[in-house]
């Protein structure tokens, strides 16, 4: 992995410690990525991207900043990012999928009960080995969970943190509430940035964030095809790396891979076996670099096929409608957006259900692992009527509890192994 | 205890359940209750509710429901009572405090990872031993917590469940969210019902309910003396019985017993030992019949004297303002008073140190005991701070941790005992 010793210490980083951190990644990555029999060509520039995920991205960031242009980190699909755009800024999705900084997290948080998202994403700035964090103006919070939300109090002691209050119904007082959030934000962005968000450029922003959105889907849909052009664990790095990059880089790559994966749809060339089951992984968010569930599916001869998660469909399915031609009509529009995802901080949320019949039968799959992030009671508590959606369907279904650790792999392989071996009968 | 089979028969009871339910209650509140020294002779009364705790209030109830009057059921001190009262209703506390019924509800909810108070409280519905719940035309949720805000979609399966979306901060644009929810409350309250709501009425209402906070605010003014002339046991117990009373009787009674305290007071007569530590229980609600934590203290030579819990301060301190003439600047009113109650479903939510720091001077305690009912995530990642605060004042305090059984008696009697003792020196 590239180093940027010099960068990484005037980001105020601790260097020694980031070392550490990123020092197994590139063993795993190897065995987890790299190892891939007949991989799309088009994967090389995720995995430049991956050997250099601390670097080159950073150091465009840093210039960002040098260039007067905001640099503010989000966690979550709600926040806005068209509006950074407008503003000439850079919008990154902070959300952390690893291990390593949950121990430092731990030390703060009084509780065990906390999901290791949180305790990551925290972890991440408390030990300083986040170069995303540090070159951040501020982050943003919003209100999708109870322990997200109190986190929020506390990461305010280390950088600055904006809350957005995302409602928790979708009512017409609701959705107003959202309406008003996103243009305190906006208001946000133009004190601290001095820069004052324009309609014409929220208009460009609008349609260049909803390309990103359309490329994401076009990749999904050659997801659909059987055999599947590429492996569940390629699609998922890229929607991972889609949170982190430019998005005009990031739309022609992908772009470029989507050339190469619909000609293999139509040479009939595949990455499983003929007969792979094809699953649907529903549920919570996957960030950098949480690939245990695919890989351990795909080690075992299952494919991933589609991802109804926060790093899947709810990223990118619903755009943002375009042809507002005042701030005023851009914001309702990017209130709209919100108001489709259907995220489980939401009740009722039963359009999730049909949601997931939906990708069940539009990425004809064999099976759903719902995976869940231990702790994560939103999700877990939606497992009874999805599970019950399904089974009348027919559509087998099973329930794993996960971290970022690896001291469940094992037992999480047995399971996983016996449902494949199950659909597959 | 009263036995009254036909009536329970008649709200379609597990009778059989329910009696297996209350069985070991008597024994249980004579050891608790019953066996104190030196008890108040107002708290007779009390005694007699508890003992008939599924009998004559709930004939009460049944009597209300025959006469044409809703009978309204809800969990949490948000919900505005005083509009099922200015209905000509009677509005229910419902949240359940109890171990029993937690096995029903497991056998129901996908995960292991749920505060135990909504596990009682669906399981006293899935168990059918709650006659509570089965008088009550419907219920009314609320989404003051991720797990809370999943149960309602479950529960409403069983029961019809109005969920009022409380909103997660206190800003201007979440207080109007709040009061269109207290707007559209009323209106469901008026359609099922049949009634309509009259300024008139409401403005009783308000009076009538602010009566009741004012008698428990008399009741915690007299546990301010030293020595404190009623036990915590008892104190929390009167609380969590406010509940469920016909408010003019609870006034009446709470007033009686007040009357006897403040003598008690004036003849410096006290409940306790002398230098009994005087401890503040602050955190997560115990509703009836949780009074394990409380007799674990009083057990070991301390007294609690006062709770900043939602069975406590949170459930009285802040009333309605009074006055409002159109049913407009009433709900304004009663929007008012919830966006001054601290509790950790708000962010952020520094007042509530403030409320800890101001209660353990009121009440001049020696330590406090944060008591978190498992797996409730705000309220343990608020101790962080409130435990800071409460260190920077010298003020000792510990966490427990703990649910409705009794498994972990043993281990929390050790840990409160050493508290005790570390506070006397």
């Amino acid at each position: 992995m590239a180093k940027h010793y010099d960068m990484w210490e005037s980001l105020g980083m601790d260097v020694e410690k980031h070392d550490d951190f990123l020092e197994p990644l590139p063993e795993v990555y190897e065995e987890v990525y790299l190892s891939q029999d007949n991989r799309p060509a088009g994967m090389d520039y995720f995995d430049f991207v991956v050997d250099d995920i601390h670097g080159i991205r950073v150091k465009e960031l840093v210039e960002e900043k040098e260039a007067g242009n905001p640099v503010i980190s989000s966690f979550c699909v709600f926040v806005p990012d068209e509006l950074v755009t407008a503003a000439g800024g850079a919008s990154i999705g902070l959300c952390a999928g690893a291990q390593f900084p949950i121990e430092a997290a731990e030390q703060e948080l009084p509780n065990n009960d906390l999901c290791p998202l949180i305790k990551s994403s925290l972890g991440f700035k408390m030990d300083k080995i986040c170069p995303y964090f540090e070159v951040s103006d501020f982050v943003v919070g919003e209100t999708t969970c109870d322990g997200k939300k109190k986190a929020w109090e506390i990461l305010d002691e280390e950088i600055p943190t904006y809350v957005m209050e995302l409602p928790q119904t979708k009512s017409d007082a609701a959705r107003e509430l959202w309406k008003s959030e996103i243009n305190r934000f906006k208001e946000h962005i133009e004190e601290t940035s001095g820069r004052e968000i324009k309609a014409k450029k929220a208009a460009e922003a609008i349609e260049l964030i909803n390309k990103k959105r359309d490329v994401l889907q076009r990749l999904y849909d050659t997801r659909k095809a059987d055999p599947v052009p590429i492996s569940g664990k390629d699609a998922l790095l890229i929607t991972q790396l889609a949170f982190f990059d430019d998005p005009e880089r990031f739309i022609e790559k992908t772009s470029t891979l989507c050339d190469e994966l619909e000609n293999r749809i139509e040479a009939g060339e595949g990455i499983a076996d003929e007969d792979a089951p094809r699953i649907l992984v529903a549920g919570t968010p996957m960030p950098l670099p949480s690939w245990k569930i695919h890989n351990l599916i795909e080690s075992n001869g299952g494919v991933v096929v589609c991802e109804e998660t926060c790093t899947g469909t709810r990223y990118f399915e619903n755009k943002v409608p375009e042809g507002g031609e005042t701030l005023e009509e851009q914001i309702d529009n990017l209130t709209e957006r919100a108001m489709n995802i259907n995220c489980a901080c939401f009740t009722p949320n039963d359009d999730r259900v049909d949601d997931i019949l939906r990708l069940a039968e539009e990425y004809d799959v064999d099976g759903v692992i719902y995976y869940n992030l231990q702790f994560c009671q939103t999700y877990s508590m939606e497992y009874k009527k999805i599970s019950q959606a399904l089974k009348e369907e027919d559509i087998p279904v099973t329930q794993i509890e996960s971290d970022f650790s690896d001291s469940d792999t094992g037992q999480l392989n047995t399971r996983i192994e016996a449902f494949l071996e199950m659909i597959q009968g």
